[in-house]
């Protein structure tokens, strides 16, 4: 009987194809094919029959690695795939395992066509290729798209003061550079330039038109934040926040569905325009790497190889948030590492590669644009010429110890204030609550030059040293050597004029204004990051302490650390690099970053030199935040709206078993199972209707309790479904069997349907006693939705995803039912 | 009976431990604990008596999160921990997860004895410290070591050529530093250095002490050659080659004693410094991460937290291996990247913060030595100005498939000469074909100026480009407006003089002779590296078509490529960078690299602008390499050597499942495995000599074949071993049980032995039915050394690491008795 089968290899994953091996000419492996379990007294021999194979009967052997092809004859009709088997709900949580099998398939499919004709070898090349293809779309369309933001961006935000004469589209610095009539020390005073003040009074100067431009900054900034919520709110709610914690989720396999989408794509770049210009404390940032990923997933859509897999498509998002950063910061290496550190779950080595590549195109295509007209990706790139000393790393590593306390601060005001607005009815007004939140910025940041301007200008002038040609207040010391030396690069710290400390005092009244209104934006229902506020936050701090470590340095340099290393008249301390590390110790203290972080500014320096100062701060910020709580900002809003996320580097510390994880518990009632030979039509839907599972384990009979294999809620349904239309004769009587071979049946009983081909046949199991930290390390690394748990053999349960996280939750004292989806 | 049992979870690596389970104050978690099969018939249910929990009856509850200790009374004084219980032999592979595992339970009993006293706490922070300690140690001795190696090649490579007067330890450039009658054009020629000749026959110049330099040159470098491999041979043959193999192997979870041992340090770092200097054609960047490897392995002693677990250990070694590359090339983001991608194979994200922070401080360490004298961590780092045309990347994309021709072609001459040496006389004597190699190597080299001086000097007058100071013969263009202009940076292209055509000819004998004495030296039983000699051959080919396309612009200006891009009488062609590029493209097709590739020579340029070149080229040369054979040298040399390595990168395409691989096949006898309650002792011990196996699977009955557990021969054996010394009465014919409850003996039986402390009670398992493509991602993934086969819910056999090995062997149609070890 064997000799009759045919080589028929099925899991509900492989369910028709030509069975294409490459045949060793040693016999060994043929011999290995037929496996006899000779020692094996097995009591289901039907069973084994089935998959038995013999070896040489219907193949035809090429010799010597050739392609050894299977004229494999189906059996009946219904292996064929079932449509729509092997997709996803939304909100559920994909199987990587079955994607990553369901690609293999399709490739060796394509591999096995392409010698058949040119077309098939043109299609196969086209397959091959389009991993780059899609990346470099995603590249060109994300630094595209970045350009055109950062432009509109800008224009928009000048439209709040005032107005360009000769051409409306032009902002402020574009207006003056067709004036001559400027100097270098005026350049930002144009007479094209008009304020709303000069346009509407006709007087650029007193209190009235102070007043008026008053009025029309926070007109314009009410305007644009009504604009954003309202076209969120209308077009695509998926497009507020910053879109991190979701695709931090949608990466780790989790479906879902429009977030990615082209709405989603066309609303957040237009409000996050609008958002940005209303001067609200947000950065747009984060939405870039949203922005990148809806590119990419679109993109993707051109390529059956990652429309249909939801594994691959995965792969192009990791590569396009990569590119997102590559944008939003100028750095494609420090992208490429946000990615594989903070965003990415499955990251093999291709997708390096290729995300580094996208990350290229991206950075590529937004120099061209030149959005900034300084050749350079990001408004803030500064370089240092002056090098540390050894002694500043203490106010360096204080700066560290501010940022984890400020991340700490944050991360629990703002998650305590997110989880009121979902709580109340206070959430329900999210236009008002915008409205409302914008004008108090608007009019508490107006007065106040270093919170009306743009962030990003206000992170750039801090972070800049002051050289002879800086014209900034902060910039303002008294010149001791008037005319004695020309310096270029290097300018000796001097004492500060009264400019610098009018300056301090601004400064600290914005640190406090960011810090409260950035705690009360990022939540909001427009897009907002909160790279560029928390930036913003510690190159402030971080600017005042060098500033005061400066003043240090020039009033007591016989200290005996200055005295060491700062000669009286040289260029010591620089102000600039210490706003610098406080912002990479704040962005470290709200994300927990690392290495991307120090990567990224490093990237924005250009000196390796100014490593070990960012390592410090960021070092410290990390370890002071971590003590408060391990999670970072976006781990918190990932637990607060409840997806499930299981992170890959929180580590599970805890000694309970499987056994104590698995479902059914002992209150609960018996595990809902699905025998393999004995159950009738009536009866499986009766199993569904009944339960709420997303699949059911198949056994051998209610006695043995021997696992065969795993079928899925969806797929039966479907595939009972599927039955009832196509094939006659399937009642509610019919039979169901997932055994190679129908059970012997009555005489008058209806056509049995044959489920195999739906049946999972190799169920991941691990033993009752197998401690949760390798279930939580085996659910991580091979990205499970379920694994079934068996005593010596014997199905006792099931361990969801939901399960573990559910356990884990309740381990660390939280609310296990925040667990929503799924 | 159930509630006299005691909470006991026993795992084989659970052998005893304080169970410390964090307990919320939710009824539901106690619940699971205590788990009911009331739907479940079992036949053997006294297996089951001791497994279920009984929650509450002797805790001591500390309600609301806090800590639960349970009074674990030990059930008999064999649940103490049996000493060598959990450790390896030499050449076997480890079980990652059971490591982890270890480490997990270490750092659980630390934590709950850290409130006991002051001096636990101390060591809890002193273990919590230990990893940054150790990777700082790493570093710092990295950096040094690499210091000292460069100094010290430097002067050796010196002494073949004279010596200084004034004081012999210094080089060349040193002994000049303090000569004032030098000019800057005769920098290399100063009285207090005197070549051989001069000292010797008292003449500098003439045939007579040209001949004399000559015998000198050969001798000197006879002699390294002859110490370096009699030191190799004599005190540590684990010295010699690259170690990246090894290493690559070692971070899999393979253990080779005495790889990264003092010895090999020493011997290493004292013979590495004479192979450079002896002139062979080897670099000494692979061999600095082995000696990076050393150092780390040799640190992570002084700390029990790594000292005492192999896959911990391996985390110091990845970030070691870092640190190597840093030192290296100079590159510390790219040691990490270099890391990820090449050589670890378990890496967390803890990890790369921490390979991160060692490769920075190697780096700084490398930086205070400055062993160049030019602030830079290598002797090649340039700095270009001159931006690159579209146009050039015809040639770039040229010399990327030259990059992948000679990486293709290197790797199969190399591994046949390779192959030929295991398997011929000829690998007899090392010594004998190193001196011969060497002194061709002389032979040849000493002529051509290119060769006769050290590879990394080569590289760097490659790289370099031609400015007005500089003097090299490459530099000899025919000066057309001379004085007319003066540039500083950019000079424009000139027609080549007679220099630049002499040393085209000199560098293509160069590049000839490079690529044959390469392909023989790799491999000699000395220290040698690859990357150099690699990196020197693209150098060469790259700047010969560089300076083809600088002249061919120049003499075609009206040629439309160039009209449009390089006007006359400007600086557009810069054959540096062809040199660079070439390099790069060369390096990557030996070692198939691609991201850490990019972004090493990046750091070595500091200039984000010639990414995309370098991208261009190395990504052809890979694809270009890959078409002839997908390995890089390193995976091919460790097949060529038999180590069981399994690669992640390498996809597994294959369809064949788990019983086509699994053992035994059908002409074998049948599995051994161990009954869990009817063996003897003498039985047991029969099984263990008859077989060779490394463990065996525990099993209910051999009629039923349930799977218990698995128990590893070394444990059994030493288990054995331990309690015929420690326990009394155990005679051959003990009755031996795995299970928790002795089996009912006849009264005069002698007294049983209790295995049930060194059984894994949660083997892997997968059933016959699962596709080989996810048993070798499990494999990888998780890092198991075996896996058990099951059809439902019955022990059909096991899948071993090796036999995965020699499978995807015998796929690829090679010799699958190829793997030698484990």
């Amino acid at each position: 009987m064997e000799s009759e089968q045919l080589f028929n290899r099925k899991g509900y994953y492989r369910n028709s194809y030509n069975s294409i091996a490459s045949a060793s000419s040693d016999e060994e492996l043929l011999d290995g094919a037929g496996v006899v379990m000779d020692f094996h007294t097995s009591e289901d021999d039907n069973l084994l029959d089935g998959d038995a194979t013999s070896p040489g009967s219907n193949y035809v052997m090429s010799n010597g690695g050739g392609v050894m092809s299977s004229t494999t004859h189906l059996l009946d009709f219904l292996e064929e795939p079932i449509p729509g088997v092997g997709t996803y709900d939304d909100f559920h949580t994909i199987d990587w395992v079955r994607e990553k099998c369901k690609d293999r398939e399709r490739h060796r499919k394509i591999n096995a066509k392409k010698k058949e004709s040119a077309w098939e070898f043109t299609k196969s090349l086209y397959d091959a290729w389009s991993g780059w293809l899609v990346v470099t779309l995603t590249g060109l369309a994300s630094g595209a798209l970045a350009g055109l933001i950062d432009i509109a961006a800008d224009w928009l935000n000048d439209i709040k003061e005032g107005v360009c004469l000769n051409a409306m589209w032009f902002n402020h610095e574009q207006c003056c550079w067709g004036s001559n009539e400027t100097t270098f020390a005026e350049r930002d005073k144009c007479p094209q330039w008009k304020s709303w003040a000069g346009l509407i009074l006709g007087q650029e100067e007193g209190p009235g038109s102070y007043i008026m431009n008053y009025f029309m900054y926070i007109y314009w900034a009410l305007s644009f934040a009504f604009l954003a919520v309202l076209l969120v709110k209308v077009f695509a709610p998926y497009a507020c926040g910053s879109g991190i914690p979701e695709i931090k989720t949608i990466l780790s396999g989790f479906i879902i569905r429009g977030y990615l989408g082209k709405w989603t794509l066309l609303i957040k770049t237009v409000t996050l325009v609008l958002a940005v210009a209303s001067g609200l404390s947000l950065g747009k940032e984060g939405p870039l790497v949203h922005v990148a990923c809806c590119c990419g997933n679109i993109f993707s859509y051109l390529f059956p190889k990652y429309s249909k897999n939801e594994a691959k498509k995965r792969e192009v998002l990791s590569a396009a948030s990569a590119a997102g950063v590559s944008v939003a910061f100028g750095a494609p290496i420090g992208g490429v590492l946000f990615s594989l550190e903070e965003v990415s779950y499955y990251f093999p080595l291709k997708t390096l590669w290729r995300s580094f590549f996208a990350a290229l195109v991206a950075a590529f295509v937004l120099r061209s644009i030149n959005p900034f007209g300084n050749s350079r990706l990001v408004l803030f790139y500064v370089e240092y010429h002056t090098p540390w000393y050894l002694f500043e790393l203490i106010p360096f590593i204080l700066l560290g110890v501010f940022g984890g306390l400020w991340g700490a601060f944050f991360i629990k005001a703002n998650i305590a204030w997110c989880r009121r607005r979902k709580s109340t009815r206070f959430g329900k007004y999210p236009i008002l609550e915008v409205i409302f939140v914008a004008a108090i910025t608007a009019v508490v940041a107006f007065p106040n030059p270093y919170t009306r301007q743009n962030t990003s200008e206000l992170i750039k002038e801090l972070f800049t040293d002051c050289g002879p040609l800086e014209s900034s207040q902060l910039c303002q010391y008294r010149s001791q050597m008037n005319g004695s030396k020309a310096f270029v690069d290097a300018s000796p710290n001097k004492p500060a004029g009264p400019g610098v400390y009018a300056a301090i005092w601004q400064l600290c009244l914005a640190l406090i204004f960011k810090i409260i209104m950035t705690i009360f934006t990022f939540g909001l229902k427009v897009p907002a990051g909160l790279f560029i506020p928390s930036m913003a936050i510690g190159a402030i701090a971080g600017r005042i302490v060098g500033i005061a470590v400066e003043q240090l340095a020039y009033y007591h340099h016989d200290w005996l650390v200055f005295r060491e290393w700062c000669e009286v008249g040289t260029d010591c301390i620089t102000p600039g690099l210490y706003a610098m590390v406080g912002a990479a110790a704040c962005l470290g203290g709200v994300t927990r970053m690392t290495v991307s972080l120090v990567v990224i500014v490093f990237e924005l320096t250009g000196g390796l030199e100014y490593i070990v100062p960012l390592m410090a701060a960021v070092m410290t910020s990390k370890w002071v935040g971590d003590a408060f709580g391990r999670e970072g900002i976006y781990e918190s809003h990932i637990r607060l709206n409840g997806y499930p996320f299981l992170d890959a580097k929180e580590e599970f510390t805890h000694t309970t078993l499987a056994r104590e994880v698995m479902r059914p518990r002992r209150s609960d009632p018996p595990l809902a199972v699905l025998t393999q030979d004995d159950l009738t039509v009536e009866e499986l839907q009766g199993i569904i209707n009944e339960t709420s599972y997303n699949g059911f384990p198949v056994i051998v009979s209610k006695e043995s309790q021997r696992l065969v294999g795993f079928a899925l809620r969806r797929d039966i349904t479907i595939a009972i479904e599927n039955a009832r239309r196509k094939q006659e004769g399937i009642l509610l009587t019919s039979r169901v069997y997932f055994t190679q071979h129908a059970p012997t049946l009555p005489a008058d009983s209806p056509r049995p349907l044959k489920l195999r081909s739906i049946l999972d046949m190799s169920p991941f199991t691990v033993t009752d006693h197998t401690p949760m930290e390798i279930v939580v390390d085996i659910f991580r690394k091979l990205g499970l939705r379920q694994c079934l748990v068996t005593h010596n053999g014997r199905l006792l349960g099931i361990i969801t995803k939901k399960d573990i996280l559910r356990h884990m939750a309740q381990m660390a004292n939280q609310d296990p039912d925040n667990i929503m989806f799924n």
